[in-house]
């Protein structure tokens, strides 16, 4: 099958790669429909090293069940499915807490529990994948939702979902959200949805600050104006309730933590790899709590499909590029570069 | 000073009472400038049985502080202020919990901790109120915001808060408000502000209801249709996630813990104070959470004027009727009867 | 193999029944070395009509695994283990939310989904069992702890433990337990273990209060003093911060709502099944939260082990009569009639 | 009065101060019958610069009220009290939220909210105090408790407390504590208190690893044992649930985080100051929380007291010195160099 396949360090190719099959009792053969680029696989294309080569990436898909494993229960040849980007095994004690990221049977030996990273477990930018524990990691779609609005139930709509949990906002709560991407979208929304009055959003790139506005956030653009002074003169010289970074820089988890209030909660989801100075201080003077960590969609399931089918949340407003699979590796070029305002591709198999 | 005032059961008047005046160095003078009527005070007119008369009834009030006492430090003469419902002193552990409803100091000896119950704390429907610990009671107002959008902070939207609180109400919710009164409406609000996917509101009062659909609700009236049969159908058969009770029957708190779904939350607010056979097997067998109490006003104001100031909330939808408070008493008539689509009286001194 | 057969209303023998075999490709064949009558066998016992006769009872049990289907990971042949009480699948969404009481897949069609209360899943007094969803529902034995240290994991332990999280304990606080049966006294002890101060014990029969009190708790024999006015005295006036119903009493529920302070938590576990006249205003006069619930053990096994493993908790304590499962019929007599001291009576198949 | 004054870095003495008087309404006036030396007094002595000079050090202390300004309503002259450590004004939406040391109207213009930091808040290492806002910054003794049995609640002991809350320790959990300091030592027997199943205690001192065997916790020397890798055998493998830093060293909090499981929590209450290299992705891919604050005693005392009151807490284990407050000068150097086992150096003026 045909497959955007990573060949190492910068070099992503569209290839063909053998058909994937079943193996174990719980999996099941996903025929791809919809896939997506997210921003961490453009870690991979950037030189991140990975250990191995010759694989599919990708972890946003949904497709059409093919065939099942006879342990497999919940979903049934002919359905039509969205996967989990993280593999958990719905039985162990991490998962059974939530917590599939860390789920102790996908995650042993240190393999990789995400699609896309390694031979093992071999991503969706492709025409088909095996999911494993098929139970625990496909979620049936409900006929009224076309592909696209379910697609980022896959990573970024749940990341999103989470900043907003680990940075606790709630009802009046003024949050300050670092980043416009996708990611940073979804954080906006989702941190709307759980009541908080006012949402600043910070960009460098003026036209998705203009997108923020529209969705009904106040915007400052750092390169233009001082972002901790913005938020003293919202909040009444108090600080924001919450904060959440959704770009991947330490310099900007510390940011969050410095236009927090007294009490403060911040959450990263940037992908923020590398050590970096870091005043524990703040935490300790103003009493934050700081939290991150690798999303477990199914968790967050149960909570943001009835948004979705209620119309309260409209994942497709990212959509800016469609493209057929074959031309994937230009899908990454533009969403690297934001060219022709990329905020999210989506490709077709 | 005139007041409506509290001369027996069934028996309220405009009527001329002492003016009030500063007793202790933590009170405040407030003169009044919109005060409303609450369905309690309906209770109370009905016939329910005070152990005083002769005093100012009204517990929701706004207005501008005459003089304060030398202990009073945050609110000044001038300010506009918002008073609470609920008396507390801030010192003792259960203001400390953020329960003024059970301050051990304005209760202690059994008192009613109410505006507008007795004639120790006299009500709001007057020109002026005494308001003892006024730092504790007393919210200033912001300028932008008139006297008529924060009025509701005294009670009703705070308790419209609280319920959806005590339910637990929380992003893809589905929530089944029972009543379109006041303390419904705030509930629906709340509900949604807090993420609920859909909320069901149900009354039965058709215009009422046809607001509730205007607001995004989907609406049942139980004397149409059976409401059980909508939620099984509006969730897949499996039951609302949370419902909350804001009518004050005791049959319709055994309605809401029947419509929730195992491990579902229900919450009342409703006034329930006649004994009632209640089956707690429905507890038990579906593992449920249900939750009562009057409100706290203080504890709910950081989060819900941010909302109002914002513009995410604007409480003043509720008001059907604006009159001078010496047309107190047919204020009271309107409002107990729903007549001319009477939904809140507001008053002005 | 031999079990102890409900039959019908007030008949159970001890008999033989066809031996249990693997059906699914998730069973596992549990070979019985321990189990236990509890007290809700008991409601069997005395008249509770079940819809269908000729199964084991029972509902507590450890065992051997004899065999497997293919679709079992986490347990093997050999291992020694200890089943859940009630049936999960490990995979719906209440049993993601931690509720296998409420799981989807094992109560389709109303279906009872705790061991021994049908045909469809007979129980654990017998000499084996046929365990369903195996990986949701065994927990291997750690080699250093004998049977009976972990036998009160399959439900009583779990019931008190959540018992104390329903009725939210915490340190400080000052909490009363209704009954000492067994699952009273794993309510005291998990109140102890979640820091409450104090712990006042109340049952009928002096034998379990003295040992109550050996056990560091205060007690109170409702024969003979008011629990109410002990109440008061030990919290300064103030109620109890948290109350725990475990006799099933609907009386007892309210009481436990009466003793404790605004602001309170009240769960009951007894199970109380016939409708009675409840005053729901306490509810809302004092801010409480009532909650209840059919006990999950999975969720509560990664709190509940470690504290047994290190020693913190010992479930033993409880164990007043060891009897053949032959005798089975004996000791549910004892246990009924508190005969001989009894407590609790575990069966040797 | 005479006093342990602060006159510069590394230059303290035991002086004559000038008496203090009531100044507001709400002040009140502390007679000292016992005082101690905090850990982070050493960090004054060792060079710390403050901005001011000439005023008395000390933020634990217990004494008897000699005088109360008009607006004090909760003590009286006569009663035994206990100060927080942390100044609040009990009124504003920090102090509402339980966050003293967030407290706006006493930190206001950026002042220290401490006691015994400044000319403004001189400390309690003095034969008198004054206490503003004293309702809400004094806890009345019980009379059946002395006062080196309460002296703690100034600040280490909710502190230890604060720490075990932060770091979210419950029942089961295995619980790495780092420092085996006064702190330290309220932390361990917090998290007991909280349902620990293990704690193991770190340090380099093996007295006080000694006493922490004899109080039942694990015990680790790093200088002589790798503490990571006796974690994972504590764990199967896993790593701790939660781990709290009670030294105040940069690297011991990453050394927590690295310690803890995936969905670990680690909280940190040591003084830690420098900034220094972080890696914040270890939050990220272990899906950490990381907390720490200044304590707010005040929101501890209705949970700790009623502990100390029935026995189950009694902070004097840590006592090792007591001396007359003349000697005070001889007790920051006992306890700076941990001489003759020095733990807690108790002062009575």
């Amino acid at each position: 099958m045909r497959a955007i396949v990573y060949h190492g360090p910068r070099d992503i190719r569209v290839d063909t790669v053998p058909d994937p099959s079943l193996c174990d009792p719980d999996d099941a053969l996903v025929r791809v429909t919809r896939t997506a680029i997210c921003g961490s696989d453009l870690h991979v294309v950037h030189g991140m090293p990975l250990p191995e080569r010759g694989f599919a990436l990708g972890h946003e898909f949904v497709g059409v069940v093919e065939d099942v494993g006879p342990g497999v229960r919940r979903v049934r040849k002919g359905d039509r499915v969205l996967a989990s980007c993280t593999l958990g095994c719905a039985r162990c004690v991490a998962c059974r807490r939530g917590l599939a990221s860390g789920c102790e049977t996908t995650t042993a030996g240190g393999a990789s529990n995400l699609f896309g990273f390694s031979c093992a477990l071999p991503g969706g930018q492709a025409e088909a994948v095996r999911v494993p524990y098929a139970d625990a990691n496909l979620l049936p779609v409900p006929p009224a939702l076309d592909d696209e609005r379910v697609l980022f139930l896959s990573d970024i709509l749940p990341t999103g979902h989470m900043a907003a949990e680990l940075a606790e906002v709630g009802p009046g709560d003024v949050v300050v959200v670092f980043g416009c991407g996708p990611v940073g979208v979804f954080a906006q929304r989702c941190a709307e949805l759980r009541g908080a009055a006012r949402i600043l959003a910070v960009d460098l790139d003026e036209e998705r600050l203009a997108r923020a506005r529209a969705r009904g956030c106040d915007v400052a653009n750092p390169a233009r104006e001082d972002v901790g002074a913005r938020v003293l003169e919202l909040t009444g010289g108090r600080g924001a309730d919450a904060a959440i970074e959704a770009v991947g820089k330490p310099d900007l988890v510390a940011k969050a933590c410095e236009v927090v209030r007294h009490g403060g909660r911040v959450s990263f989801v940037g992908v923020v790899l590398e050590p970096a100075p870091f005043f524990l201080g703040t935490l300790l003077l103003k009493n934050l709590a700081l939290r991150s960590g690798i999303v477990s969609p199914q968790a967050h399931w149960p909570k943001l499909l009835p948004l979705i089918e209620s119309g309260r949340l409209d994942p497709t407003e990212i959509v800016s590029h469609r493209l057929p699979l074959a031309d994937g590796v230009r899908g990454y070029e533009l969403f690297d570069q934001h060219a022709d305002g990329a905020l999210k591709v989506v490709l077709t198999p």
